[in-house]
């Protein structure tokens, strides 16, 4: 598995014609990819614990995805070996009123990981071109100066200078797509409405959204090349087979750790004196 | 008196060298600005009014100045007719332990104004590259990575687009630099010290900053120059004197409410059929 074959940074435009959502790379079944899992899982707890130690870069993890495209379980599955103390997971759901009268980064920015931490979104700004412009949501609070048929070309262009801002000043963002079909979305609904332990997971809303799922496709193949970069690219994951799906976002996770090298930090020649003091202070005590 | 004369958005220089910071244009006098003052006042009480009424642009005011330059006595004088349901002060102090954590624009955002409303920085991000430069405290927090010589070019650009993204999302920015002389600031100083009412506003850091005056000078002019844009232009006061910065300050503030031209909103015909049916029920009671 090489996760560049699921980036997208800038150089190659992402097609959901030609992306196959039930794509498992070289592994077949489920077991093949638990090992290198559970590697993976073990890779990122330790190096959590230096970024954290560190205290310098901070790491924003933000999924998207249609309905029932696992995100809740991805998070669960892949960040569950972390420390909590250093990892945090926001939902954006329908703004409130309080974040309706602000800019739309706004509620964002509030939620950013402090140095040494791990953010998670779960949805993110980027309903602010998916959703809104599906359903035509940016007419309401507005002044009508800032609204025109350019709006979602200048928001893509702003949230590039958004993530370019955050990567220049510590925080590390990757950008997941989880890409089902319209297919495995429907097996899914009809195992929530027909298991009635998964029923509090389904909405009447949803429905409603799979109507405009051509819609939605359209939105997010737009969103995601008008914001493809090299500061903050986005990964596609297929998302047919959750079990993949785990796996690959755990290998991209590692990679971006890995990549941030983080480190305990050395004490300088002072403090290391002063430690020795403290020791022998404690036992002459 | 030509708010133009006044303004740099990106036209032409600004250069302290060649500005006059006794200006004080055809007023001769304070009781000749008063009036006009007053009126002004008036304007923006009644301007406002509209503003939070409309919901839907809000304005930001960012006071920046050397020490004693007048920010607090300006924002007392010139805010004070306004309603204080929809005028908020924010004063920037040394950032927090919690600040810090994150990228110098967190704390900003975090106090940005609500729809409708008025928000007043006193100070602001700018410092980030004011006293930040001056006396290179970027080392402390970010990852090594993220410092170099351009540091602060990086973040006039940073702030050129949070300002360009903030008037694209409905926020009208007003930038004004009290500019003083170092007379002015030892007369003022020294009035701090000898009249024991004021003494409260003196502190031994105010000595240390006025040693790095021509410092915070050339940080100020390299500021101004690279952030100076149509759609959040710099206006530098002329600050000597207290009464005429006042007058100018009220007249750039008018000029920019009135550019919005905020409406009491009208009713939709069926609202206002409503209203009228409310009214009836009202009287039958």
């Amino acid at each position: 598995m090489n996760i560049k074959d699921y980036c997208y940074d800038g150089d190659r435009k992402f097609s959901p014609k030609n992306f196959n959502t039930a794509d498992t790379a070289e592994y077949k079944k489920k077991r093949d990819g638990s090992v290198r899992l559970m590697e993976n899982l073990r890779k990122m707890a330790s190096l959590q614990d230096k970024l954290y130690a560190e205290n310098k870069e901070s790491v924003l993890i933000i999924f998207q995805a249609m309905d029932a495209a696992g995100k809740d379980s991805a998070i669960k599955n892949v960040m569950s070996g972390m420390n909590p103390h250093g990892v945090s997971v926001h939902d954006f759901k329908s703004p409130s009123s309080e974040e309706l009268e602000h800019d739309y980064l706004w509620r964002a920015n509030r939620a950013l990981p402090e140095r040494g931490n791990i953010g998670i979104f779960n949805r993110s700004y980027y309903e602010d071109v998916l959703v809104v412009k599906v359903r035509q949501l940016h007419r309401f609070n507005l002044p009508s100066r800032c609204v025109d048929d350019d709006i979602f070309k200048r928001r893509y262009r702003q949230i590039n200078d958004y993530e370019r801002y955050l990567y220049e000043n510590g925080v590390r963002i990757i950008k997941l797509f989880l890409n089902i079909s319209k297919d495995e979305q429907k097996a899914r609904f009809l195992a929530r409405i027909e298991n009635q332990e998964k029923n509090w997971k389904f909405s009447d809303s949803d429905i409603k959204e799979r109507t405009l799922w051509d819609q939605y496709q359209t939105a997010y193949k737009e969103a995601i090349n008008a914001t493809s970069t090299s500061y903050a690219p986005w990964y596609v994951i297929p998302a047919d087979k959750k079990w993949f799906s785990r796996v690959l976002i755990s290998e991209i996770i590692v990679n971006v750790l890995e990549d941030i090298k983080p480190q305990y930090p050395v004490l300088s020649k002072e403090a290391t004196a002063l430690l020795s003091e403290h020791r022998q202070q404690l036992l002459n005590e």
